[in-house]
């Protein structure tokens, strides 16, 4: 079926006119140079695309828009391919769609070569970068001028600055400086008809009408391909300190948390975890336990600043009044980093159990505690002898919910999960978008008949 | 003609209908009881309105805009009336709109009954906040639960929250906490057919679907009528210290200001001024001149930590490697109050002058210096025995300029100076709006056939 498409004249003449767009070399159109953006990273998610074309500016994304368009050709914008959600790649049964609709399977439309990166402007901490750039080269050229990138992602050789516009991406530090959308002073796209808008003046205050490169933050290019961004730079925090603290339960820590907030400079991350998980991450990875005893909740929180931040953390968990075996402090690179390990390592010990379910939700901060406890209850019902482990950003109130035991495509352990998510007013997902995998629980989280709970004070 | 409006049926029926919403005390028909709503606070803009209705729920909002819709008559959203740019008054000729369309002049919504300021979510550092709610009581619950709000303005005692959301206002600290829009986490609003949207959660992550929240902020009331907001507090910096530089020129000044960003702790305003601003501010207000010498720029700065920033201040400037009668430093308040009111006096000082020509504009922060120049030279040209001062955020490059001498009908000196902010791809918005003072300047920003400068590095 699928060749019948490749060899529709449509779709080649579009190819060939491609070609003299962007130069024949980059509209692929063999299976095998196709198929690494066919697939995501994951492996989860792929389908196969009528070509992958990959323009040089966004004088070409615009005619290739435009070209698509005049053909009713579907397309696929595509950065660094590191989604978690499918989003970046065809479907599995995109090429069996309505024919009378679409003639072909999508076109992937890669932006990885619109990667020129502007020198940094000191001047007013800002920098223009190509929906191409990679954040590692992002964070070199903010470093390079003695400043910082203020979003971290494990991704981030791989990431591009498109891709993480188009998802809003989080990360660690979200807490302090916000999420992409924070960053984002203005940006280039390009409209599904090839029109090109544009804001990349870098005007910190401009109030003349919408804020449209807000809009198009989060889009997940539903309503254009983004080409550039002009950026904020934050100031490089060299000096950090992080401490680990042990707690009784969700209801401790998150209090302990506040307090945090008002009163320890520069704090930037607070991470959440528990002992079932910290037990499996010990023996996985073959690593001492880091507090003398056990605690049922575990805060991982790090402050940065220009001067060093260690005597303000200090000072405020003695507020805190903590046993003095609740508490470990790091605040030499290496030191940090063990500290650290406890929560890096809940991904992979995670994994090493099994093809674990995984859910990125958020709640109002107010209802973390209670959420905490009914999700074991729900898990506990839905997938009895299942292996449940809790991790995430306590800040950010978004907490990463893995499920080992069921079936990989029995999907009822989730919907119970999610409906448990919507029904106490959080979000069915954080930070990884909606893409292809969370389609079917958004019409779930838009289902008005779901009774849900008010704002949380 | 206008007697005959409001004795116009259609309109009588809306009055009667709406009483019946929101009580009949709370539908103003005498002219003496509209006439604080009608004309703005600096007496420039204003004119008739049917009637001015106070409804005091987001329900009320939505029978108001319901029914004024259904009779076609046109709505003007209201605040604490302190806007800049008449946005939230009738206009002088509304009432000689084409009545074919508008069968009425516009009936005023005041939101100054939806009052309602939750508690402070101290868990999240949050607060739910009615549209009514002025910035004080906002600033004194914030402050109460050992938090802050991130903006701050003149008009705090007056100004509400959903102005402020509609109008993206600004401030003194945007250069640290961003405009209002980098404190809404959400926005509760009703359409203009009565739909009411809300996004009240406060949940920090939330990737699932278009932030039309993000979109309300700053678009004065044109797509809804803002309920209610979710906003972010920060923490409270007690600990402040503020120092007054004086350099050569502007070149200068910004060159320290883009060191003293990546090495000064907690930098959260920066102040630009001029000799000949800061000769009469003196004169005026008969005070000392703050520095043994003059200078030709002068830049105030402030920082603010939860632990002492001054040491990190004085470190910061001994890099800058500034003469010694370059520089006056305080930390107590009566000291600091003392350094701000060299900058502050600067409005009364102007308009002590006679009625200036007031504009509010943003330059790429790299031209900022060849703007201040630029636009010497331009006035010099336009108004040649005029007064000009200059000052503003620099940390934001928004400079206000303000001209005294030209006839204050005369908009040739207005024009050349937005001519010349347009050319060197600035705004002529910074953080006012466009409301009805910059409707006939936003359509020469919108005119494409003025060459500009493209993104600055």
């Amino acid at each position: 079926m699928l060749p019948a498409f490749r060899e529709d004249g449509r779709v080649r003449d579009l190819a060939d006119a491609l070609a003299d767009v962007v130069g024949r070399e980059h509209v692929l159109v063999d299976p095998e140079t196709r198929a690494g953006y066919e697939r995501d990273w994951t492996g989860r998610f792929g389908g196969p695309s009528a070509f992958v074309v990959r323009p040089g500016s966004t004088e070409e994304v615009s005619s290739v828009l435009l070209a698509c368009a005049e053909r009713s050709v579907p397309v696929i914008p595509q950065g660094g391919n590191t989604g978690l959600v499918g989003g970046g790649v065809p479907g599995k049964h995109d090429s069996r769609a309505d024919r009378s609709h679409w003639p072909s399977p999508p076109a992937i439309i890669s932006l990885s070569r619109i990667s020129t990166l502007e020198p940094v402007d000191t001047a007013s901490s800002q920098v223009t970068a190509g929906a191409g750039v990679t954040l590692a080269a992002l964070q070199a050229a903010a470093a390079s001028a003695g400043l910082a990138f203020a979003v971290d992602l494990a991704a981030r050789d791989s990431a591009t600055v498109g891709g993480m516009v188009a998802t809003n991406a989080g990360g660690l530090h979200v807490m302090r400086h916000g999420a992409m959308r924070s960053q984002v002073l203005g940006l280039e796209a390009v409209l599904a008809d090839g029109r090109v808008i544009s804001r990349l003046d870098g005007l910190v205050k401009d109030n003349t009408g919408y804020d449209l490169s807000q809009l198009l933050v989060g889009s997940e290019g539903t309503l254009a391909v983004v080409t550039a961004a002009r950026l904020r730079l934050v100031p490089a925090m060299h000096e950090q300190v992080v401490a680990l603290l042990g707690f009784p339960g969700t209801e401790e820590a998150l209090v302990a948390l506040a307090l945090l907030r008002r009163r320890a400079d520069g704090l930037q991350a607070a991470e959440l975890f528990y002992d079932d998980g910290l037990e499996l991450v010990c023996s996985h990875a073959g690593i001492p336990r880091p507090l003398v005893h056990r605690w049922g909740a575990y805060l991982l929180v790090e402050c940065a600043s220009m001067n060093d931040p260690a005597d303000g953390l200090l000072e405020a968990l003695e507020s805190l009044d903590l046993p003095d075996d609740a508490t470990a402090l790091a605040t030499d690179a290496p030191s940090r980093a063990r500290l650290w390990a406890y929560r890096e390592l809940h991904s992979e010990t995670v994994s090493s159990k099994g093809v674990p379910h995984k859910l990125d939700v958020t709640l109002p901060q107010g209802r973390l505690a209670r959420f905490e406890a009914a999700v074991r209850e729900v898990v506990e019902r839905a997938a009895p002898r299942s292996t449940l482990v809790l991790f995430g950003h306590a800040g950010d109130g978004n907490l990463h919910v893995n499920v080992v035991g069921p079936d990989p495509d029995d999907e009822s352990v989730d919907d119970a999960i999610l409906r448990l998510v919507i029904s106490m007013g959080g979000s069915i997902s954080a930070e990884h978008g909606i893409g292809r995998a969370k389609s079917k629980p958004w019409r779930l989280f838009l289902n008005p008949k779901i009774p849900r709970q008010g704002p949380c004070y």
